[in-house]
């Protein structure tokens, strides 16, 4: 028996969970935030029931040592010896890294060269990988990648059209994201399914704040929405997904902003957010379109609309689908996401039951049981893959 | 009898073709090149035989003089008074034109504050309406906008998730181009398949030089690829279609240029010439990829890749379709780029005969005769369709 902790480090939070492994049992999880600003808040949910403290936390190294602290005088374990792997979620493994790894100091020198592609990200996962190195340094540590799953993508689905040299030079290519999510959940779907995943062709729709489809042949990803940035792909809370390039220098003179400006209304502003122009959030949306809002109406069609066209273009990528998968927050919980997206894809064999359809957060079928593709809402654990990872690789 | 002219103006030059109406039988035809330069040249078909001068044409009324007295002076026709109705080719008519039109002198100016949309085409057409309106006072021009036909597209298929107020305030939206051609083939194969339009879900495949993809529900279309500009969309010739939009400062910032030259390379170096790296021209393309160019190769593949994907995405759009479309330049020639496209449709009905497919600038069927969805080859024709709403508007 081993206990793993998967970390998810942010630029100020620390999100945790313990397992026990191998059985993939959850001793506990919780929270850090706001670490380095006043009143950081510290959540852990011990025996089932959550705790909440409130103190100043300056930096990720003294989140780090609270976190442990509290897991020993908790009784959640008796010593620190009993933790033996951690394992770091890391935004953008460029093309280093089609697998998680055993982190060396070579690896952080690497995560550190590809910050540039995840400038937003990675210098935070370090930061997360640095404390736990400090404070547990005889532990071994595991990364666990976004981008890795779709690194089995061919040229053909990662290339851009644009001069070739600056993929050579630069790097710029789809990466894709949101790789632990699809990988779970395509693992799962081959076990719902009874079938090898060897065998299956899958489109999973992670949809959450962030979303992204990808098409997954025979366990591999073969195409996905995100691209060089998780700006890409279908509309998003408050990201685009993709526009007509030539419209940045149009805004941009439009609005005087820096194309780092209008970048910033693309990635915060804009999504369902930009369309209802009253909010992000998926929930308020589909209760204001309910009482006849027109734009939060128009949000709803416009989100629905890019992923349903993502469906028919990733079953024309594998000459067809066998299955589809809903996750993440508004994939697991919108009935109605899932019927706007689902309706009208008969000609490729999808019969959805709109009762079976009500379902929210558990694992399911949603099709009709003659339904030659079949549909299922997975609720993702990122978490989890981590640890299997650690376990796998430690 | 009457005869009527189509114009498509240039900065630099005017193409035109003069149609004896309602026969639509071409009488002549010919470009002006290089006008406002020197040598300009003057390329005219005279009794099947192409005629070529070259001469210095200072501006587009000159050109338009000389056109004239040529028609006369070789006897295509005895007098101007013959000609009873010219047609320009509009390329923006914004939200404001979802049909040709009548010229008047509000259109003009119309006309003209839609330069900001397309700062590169309207002004010339407009110097070519110009052109004629000083030379022809009395012969009645109409408007024929590339625009136009998209303009049925739906609220979700046309809106970017932007802040709304830049569609509201700038006119940020997706417009869709090549209108003209996804009307005459859509028309073509509503004749040819023998069935009203109004019963027809077709995917019409421009691809040229430009390219853009079009799905047409009942005559009306629902959806393209290319966007607010037409460098969005598929990969063209030198143009990059969709990439993420974060690229852009990322690239401005690693080329060190400014937003206007990353727009450059993205019009202007990327697409096919950009991943091959050594041409725009898909034949040079095609021969390089058969000799085992791999970079050739890799320019074909994301080249159909894109477009399948579109298709793919469009059949969802409208649950199924009837008819498959290829036409212009590499539709209605590269039976290559046909095979790539359509290769792994199957799953919605598509069955094609390579043996058809060989077919090249004509009109054809190039499905096996039991696919439920058939593929028509069919030679687009712009000038035609101006021609035609310049007989229905005067």
């Amino acid at each position: 028996m081993t206990k793993v902790i998967a970390i998810n480090a942010g630029s100020s939070s620390l999100k945790f969970q313990l397992f026990e492994m191998p059985q993939e049992e959850v001793i506990t999880k919780g929270l850090i935030e706001r670490i380095g600003l006043n009143d950081s808040v510290f959540t852990i949910s011990v025996n089932g029931e959550k705790q909440k403290e409130v103190t100043d936390i300056p930096d990720h190294e003294v989140a780090v040592k609270l976190l442990l602290d509290k897991l020993t005088s908790a009784g959640i374990i008796q010593s620190l010896d009993e933790i033996n792997g951690v394992g770091h979620r890391v935004v953008h493994g460029g093309e280093v890294y089609s697998d998680s790894v055993l982190i060396t100091d070579k690896d952080i020198e690497k995560f550190e060269e590809l910050s540039e592609l995840a400038p937003l990200h990675n210098p935070a996962n370090i930061t997360g990988i640095k404390a736990f190195q400090n404070v547990l340094p005889n532990v071994p540590a595991v990364a666990v990648f976004d981008t890795a799953f779709h690194q089995t993508m061919p040229d053909s689905s990662f290339l851009y059209s644009l001069p070739y040299d600056y993929y050579k030079d630069f790097g710029i290519r789809k990466y894709g994201f949101h790789g632990t999510s699809h990988k779970y959940v395509s693992q799962r779907a081959s076990e719902m399914l009874g079938r090898p995943l060897e065998q299956l062709r899958l489109i999973s729709c992670h949809l959450g704040n962030g979303a992204s489809i990808a098409a997954i042949e025979g366990g591999r990803s073969i195409d996905t929405s995100m691209g060089f940035t998780p700006l890409a792909g279908v509309t998003m809370g408050t990201r685009s997904g993709n526009i007509d390039p030539a419209l940045i220098p149009f805004i941009m003179e439009k609005t005087d902003q820096s194309a780092e400006g209008v970048l910033n209304v693309l990635n915060k502003q804009s999504g369902m957010l930009g369309v209802s122009g009253f909010s992000s959030d998926l929930r308020d949306i589909e209760v204001q379109s309910a009482e006849g809002n027109e734009r939060a109406k128009l949000a709803l069609d416009v989100f629905s609309n890019r992923i349903h066209k993502y469906i028919g273009s990733y079953a024309a990528r594998m000459n067809g689908v066998d299955a589809i998968i809903f996750t993440a927050g508004i994939g697991e919980n919108s009935d109605v996401i899932r019927a706007e997206v689902l309706k009208g894809l008969e000609f490729m064999g999808v019969y959805w039951d709109p009762a079976l359809n009500k379902t929210r957060g558990e694992e399911a079928f949603i099709n009709y049981p003659h339904s030659p593709v079949k549909v299922l809402v997975i609720p993702t654990d990122e978490e989890v893959m981590i640890a299997r990872d650690v376990t796998r690789l430690t």
